[in-house]
């Protein structure tokens, strides 16, 4: 673990190399401890095959290191350089409509071909050559976002050859594959494995089950192409941190399973983008333009600690507007502090701004920096140098507090869906933050774990929603548990292999939860049934045949909250205000401590501290907590974008 | 005729042999009297090319012969196997951006392909061979909903090298073409039949008369593709019925042409599927979410009742939630046997739920059944059972009653203004539909008739809504009807070839209609014009020259509704509640008795009985008619989705 | 110059020759002196390759002289015939999905292709070898609408090797392309101009830069293309003019680049048809449904006044509904006069209907003319009537009276917003509209001038919205002028190679504005922010540092409007109060005259004649201004679709 730390994200290849010296300077002076570099740059290292030039990259990491500056240096594999296209014709990926993407901007490379994969080995054996034993050298960055951009899904004949040989090693025989994907339904038999395609352009729907195999493969071909490098780079050091920054919300590929070879994980964190180009409600949109939603930074920081094993970082954080989405607004004062503040109170080991200066060419010379174009200071650059001041008056170390509430999340779910939604745009991803939502608005704390999660040991209250199958290991945590369960909406209503399990859903042992989902009602999520009591179910109900106990019913009489014993079972998808209710609920039945949190007001505890952030657009007042001995940042009243640190009485 | 029946679709080939049996009697149990099977079973039938297994099918039907059903067996051309793309390469159908579409569901063949429809007479004049003389047999179905999934133009070669002779035939010579098509616009001309190009991909719209071409000539391929089949069929087993079963609203091809070669008609009633996909408005959508749109069902069993030359059935009804549209709700209770008591009432012979049992794999496995993937009774399954009991002790037999109102409804008028809008969504089918709905409100019976009738004898209210161009045959018709006509916008504004007639529309003699369309005005439907007297025009108006008798015009002045003698003209598309002034005015003239039906319920007469069905959320109460003698069927109060069923008392 | 005159767009080839005679006598009778031919006719010019015939237009021209019409030929290039297919079958379009479009419509041909170029050469040569001394021959029109239906931007192989030429010779070596366009960024290096592509089908967007210069290219193309044509004509006919009409509201080429081998500019005006396609709101939408837009006309007049360098023309006008908007609304009586009045006003030498006689076949058929297709007058034949009457009573000709007002109209700014817009919508056109309007809603004319303007003499204000880039001309010109400037949003925020200048917009000498755009807020158009003293900004809104005078500014304190001497800059994108009061200011500031004009009326002085005209719906009452002798046409009272001409006192 490293302590908070700022970091930066910087291109010396963009500027004069006279400039780098006072960059560096300065990087120093605002208190950053990490620069990443390299990512972008392999024709500049390589600028025609095989004619290399790493020297420019051993100056800048030269100069930084003599500032204190460690550097994290990124593999250029995202951004072939225009010779590998000749190189390699096919190794382009191939959109859902067949056609080859097209040199011009970048992750133009389809995951599937081997031949882009060995040039992936050589150049970052090439970079471990050049600056491997590099005195500044803090740790290496994988790619860059992978999958961005819609890039893990592609429709190559590399991946066409390569879902074959991952079928035939899946499946074995084809007459298995035939029974596992139902394909005696609409004569889709085959008699070999050479006859399979990519599901695409089909008449109307293909098997969801090919569906959902090809996306798992493809998921695969992502953890393999990753595993290439990371096994370079540990054998070369393995005492340095192999990081990915994956990009926010984009879900095509198991972040778990790539994680594996990673040793640090690290997003890129663009909360006012990412919201504009979310489906929250324009009202939303609204209300949140400058600051981005309240508990979506939140919920990635917890999804990234846990892909990490503890260990993440933002390794972009945004500065100020951006370039990409369709409106991009400027952030409040402040937010670029406060979303600092956010990450290492979740437990961030290094947040790192994107980028340190604006660049003025080509595609992103709209996307702001901690610099101007004109290298004077954005406002970001002193929000910086604030929090780098902040992290060392207080002290701030440790760990994330663990939680006493986790939440299941689940890449194969959100596929499973998107494959197969029933209820037009039903989302994994929008049933955990529904249930976390109103778990941060009473100030708790949330863990995220895994579907191959073997024990909930520890936690008092576990939550899964919308999960698409039950694994081995989900059963035997759910066996051997005892603290309180909330099992969501459409939870176990598959297999593994995208069939309707024969004692249908949720699947659970009868002495467990006495229930089954007999028949799935789903409609535009505008028309609403109200519930008893408050709140309304809308777009996922289900009709249960049960004896568990009900809880909550909607005023047709549907039962949309069961129980049995400490297992609670939510048969619909909830508005915001029934998710509160069942929220407090579950808090209340497991004797979970809550806090009286201010509107648009989140907290999160670390190191002994509990971090308070206001994403109001108005000042708030805190009531101080028990458990709190002082506020070493800021006051009572928090302003709009504000941040106030309180030290807690009694240890962590 | 057969009288009143229940039947059901069941796939044998999905579940382990041991269960037909037990699947066999509770359908007896139930009261089903027809099973469908074997429409999507090539693979099974024939799993590799030239290795056949007809033993199953057999076994299946001995079974359920056993149990007294009588089999109805599809062929299983809607699925060519896999290996028939090796087979066929070019067999395949190719979307209008070029692109030739994929297996792995369905429908992926192109009416065209020459090949390919000897393969279905292959296949065909096998199961003739095996199950042909079996004597469970009552009857065939040809294919699986032609033209679903927009598969009745393909873009193919086969298409295209097809609709050259087509055009060959049709016109004689290329400079005929050239002179019918106008291609003098624009250069368009052609010098020889081979230059001509189906029409995609132009830079702006193609000649509207060549698009209306290539959908004539796409939908004689689907007639001569069922045709060949047909025509085995019939040799084999002159006695038994061919039946097919048409997609509900998919107008591609002309279903009157097609069934010059099936002996009755039967569609496929998916009635909340069908409104979730419709263009109804998001309100009409909300109210009827559990039902249906409740004119939509009936406006299609009276098409189907003139496609089929009174013979018609329900292929596939909807048993509950299906797994198609972007939601897809659970029906009220008691709309599975509502819907089965509508069709019966306007004359089907036999409604056949979709499916016996829901199957838990592949693509529709969301889809509901009789039965639920467990085996236990859907909602569906009683309500089946109770119609059973109510067709036999009503005893309901004989045939729909004829009409006193016809509506011409007519499938190149629905081709020709996709083609050529003029006012974006303009559409026949809403048209006849914006004249159906009024009729139904006051308990009018409707007859639909083609645009080939030469005879209106038997009404006394004639429509026709936005027609293409006159037939030789309605122009007869016309010259020697002696009832009451109405003719509504955009009539007779084309002449065959697609082009304005020199007369300008309707086209009518001045005898009967002196009134010329001098110029239309079509505008954003949002935008109303008030009429004089209630409702109001939008969307569409028409510039009349006339010196018929103005009946309604609207608040700019411009004549509505214009009559001379027994012919109404409507000069514009109404509102809802001007054309319920209009249809009222028109019962009126012709002298036509109706009825005071409660909002959301319908009604229609059958063998002297006169069935009510309430597609209301809540309860009605229904006024005794003077016809009516009593209820056999519920009663004068008829609950939400119920049925009520009066004798009448003197005849049919 | 030619003094006001109507024309007519007529085809003899579409009527029997027998007709010609009268027809020529009717367009005669009506007043009308111009009449265009030819532009569609090359299949009846040569049916076959080298097989020609132009003895009929020999003849038409003929009958149309003996009536004393002069004739515009126009050559048919717009539509290769479709055995030009078969000669060049490389010679067509491709789109940006990399799909050739297909013969069937019109404009399908590449503007890159050599080989068309020359087969455009030899029918201009073969037009002018037999009509070019026809005494009837008035002028000459190249093809028809360049860049109509999206056609401007081509991705055929064509393009591409047209493009790396191109690209060499702009930047000599891939190096310095290298470093223009910044393509360091995401290793983006050629090293070699073979290696770049055309940008299309990236996986996100492709460089700015590259996509700027591809537009450059492409509308290069389009002027070259017109080039061929016009030195033919020229050389032939020195003494005629040579025409183009451009189709409103295209901008994708360089409309004053391609002037330069035009003498007389035209445009062709459907004022609903345009509404109808345009980005304006459903309520201005409904609000001008039978007029179009108060000011696109106005503008669009003096955009082409501008590109013509006074000689302008309408060569199509809109008479009634057209076929090809969404919706095509009839026009208001009196409309088809007032168009036309309009244009006169603007300094339109000729005004020509868009067409003679609706033709009854092809893709045009429901497109109104001055006859209906039963050769009766349609409406507009008499509004025609009384424009040429009325033209002569007045006996108004001279020209339109300079302004006293400019702004500057930029099709590369168009281009790059487009390329980039950063705030989706973003629009140089948008930004000209929105200063255009209020100024006429004062009554103020108007000039348009390009960014290659270098002297701004004689204007007492002059406005510079959204402007790309500056060009050494508008330096210039800004340098050494006296009057009044208003520059909005945007100007000068990038160099002309599309990256940001090193000093920050706008890009000017501090001694004339003290001011830099430090960063920008781009939102939703929906949210605004109120100017304190009315208005309100939204959509683009810059942060300034600046020393300029703050004169208004936003409620969240940013400036909006700075000045500095006569110079002000407009620091956000307006709302229309905003952008009335912003317009009132600098009107007031350059103590130029204003008109009290009622709501929806227009006017504009030509020749010592102010021409009001009445966009409104109902009547509206004029208030003579000081400077008016007396009403000539019209009177103080105005009917909706009316013109008054008052006739000045004092000169022009
Ligand atoms: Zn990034
Ligand atoms: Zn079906
Ligand atoms: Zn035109």
């Amino acid at each position: 673990m490293t302590a908070p730390t700022l970091g930066v994200c910087y291109y010396p290849e963009h500027w004069p190399e006279e400039r780098w010296e006072s960059d560096a300077a300065r990087m120093a002076e605002v208190g950053i401890g990490f620069v990443r570099i390299g990512e972008f740059a392999w024709s500049k290292l390589e600028p025609r095959p095989g004619e290399l030039d790493f020297s420019w990259m051993v100056r800048s990491m030269d100069v930084l290191g003599r500032h204190g500056l460690k550097v994290i240096v990124g593999t250029p594999t995202a951004t072939p350089p225009r010779w590998m296209m000749d190189k390699h014709p096919d190794m382009v990926a191939v959109d859902e409509n067949g056609r080859p993407r097209n040199f011009g901007s970048r992750r133009h490379y389809c995951f599937s071909h081997e031949g882009y994969r060995q040039e992936c080995a050589r150049i970052t054996q090439l970079l471990i050559d050049h600056v491997g034993q590099h005195p500044a050298l803090g740790g290496w960055q994988t790619d860059n976002e992978y999958g961005c951009h819609s890039t893990t899904l592609s429709y190559s004949e590399a991946a066409r050859q390569g879902f074959r040989t991952w079928l035939r090693q899946r499946y074995g025989t084809v007459e298995a594959l035939n029974e596992a994907w139902g394909n005696i339904f609409w004569s889709m038999e085959y008699n070999d494995f050479d006859q399979i395609d990519l599901p695409l352009l089909t008449v109307t729907e293909p098997n969801p089950n090919a569906s959902l195999d090809f996306r798992r493969y493809s998921s695969d071909q992502v953890a393999a192409f990753n595993k290439v490098q990371y096994d370079l780079l540990k054998a070369a050091r393995p005492d340095l941190p192999v990081i990915h920054n994956f990009m926010g919300r984009f879900t095509d590929f198991d972040h778990y399973e790539l994680a594996k070879t990673i040793d640090v994980a690290s997003w890129d964190s663009y909360p006012i983008g990412h919201l504009d180009v979310s489906d929250e409600s324009p009202e939303v949109k609204a209300q949140f333009l400058r600051q981005g939603e309240p508990d979506a930074q939140g919920l990635q920081h917890d999804i990234y600690r846990s892909v990490g094993r503890g260990r993440w970082w933002i390794m972009e954080q945004q500065p100020g507007p951006v370039n990409w989405a369709s409106y991009n607004p400027d952030p409040l004062p402040g937010m670029a502090r406060l979303w600092a503040w956010e990450a290492f109170a979740h437990g961030a080991e290094v947040v790192s701004y994107f980028r340190w200066r604006q660049y003025h060419s080509a595609q992103e010379q709209m996307h702001a920096g901690l610099l101007r174009p004109d290298s004077e200071p954005a406002p970001a650059y002193n929000e910086a140098l604030q929090v780098a001041q902040e992290l060392k008056s207080t002290g701030i170390g440790g760990e994330a507090r663990k939680a006493r509430v986790a939440i299941v999340y689940d890449y194969e779910s959100e596929w499973a869906w998107s494959v197969q939604p029933q209820a037009k745009g039903f989302s994994h991803h929008a049933h955990v933050k529904a249930a976390y939502g109103p778990l941060r608005k009473r100030g708790v704390d949330v863990d995220i774990l895994s579907a191959q999660t073997d024990s909930f040991a520890g936690y008092d209250l576990v939550i899964i929603p919308a999960l698409f199958a039950w694994s081995d290991q989900l059963r035997t945590a759910l066996a051997n548990y005892e603290g309180h369960l909330l099992i969501g909406p459409r939870t176990g209503s598959k297999t593994g292999n995208f069939t309707i399990p024969s004692g249908l859903a949720p699947d659970l042992p009868r002495n467990m939860l006495d229930a089954k989902v007999v028949r799935v009602d789903s409609t535009n999520p505008a028309i609403e049934v109200s519930v008893r009591g408050g709140g309304a179910v809308r777009h996922w109900r289900e009709r249960l045949e049960t004896r568990a106990e009900v809880e909550f019913e909607d005023e047709e009489g549907f039962p949309v909250l069961v129980s049995q014993g400490r297992l609670f079972y939510l048969a619909a998808s909830g508005d915001r205000s029934l998710m509160q209710r069942v929220i407090d609920r579950m808090l209340d039945e497991a004797n979970l401590p809550t806090l009286n949190l201010p509107a648009g007001v989140r907290c999160r505890v670390r190191d002994g501290f509990r971090v308070y952030f206001n994403y109001g657009t108005g000042p708030a007042t805190l009531v101080k907590a028990d458990d709190e001995a002082d506020y070493v940042v800021g006051s009572e009243t928090i302003p709009a974008a504000g941040v106030t640190v309180a030290r807690l009485s009694r240890g962590d």
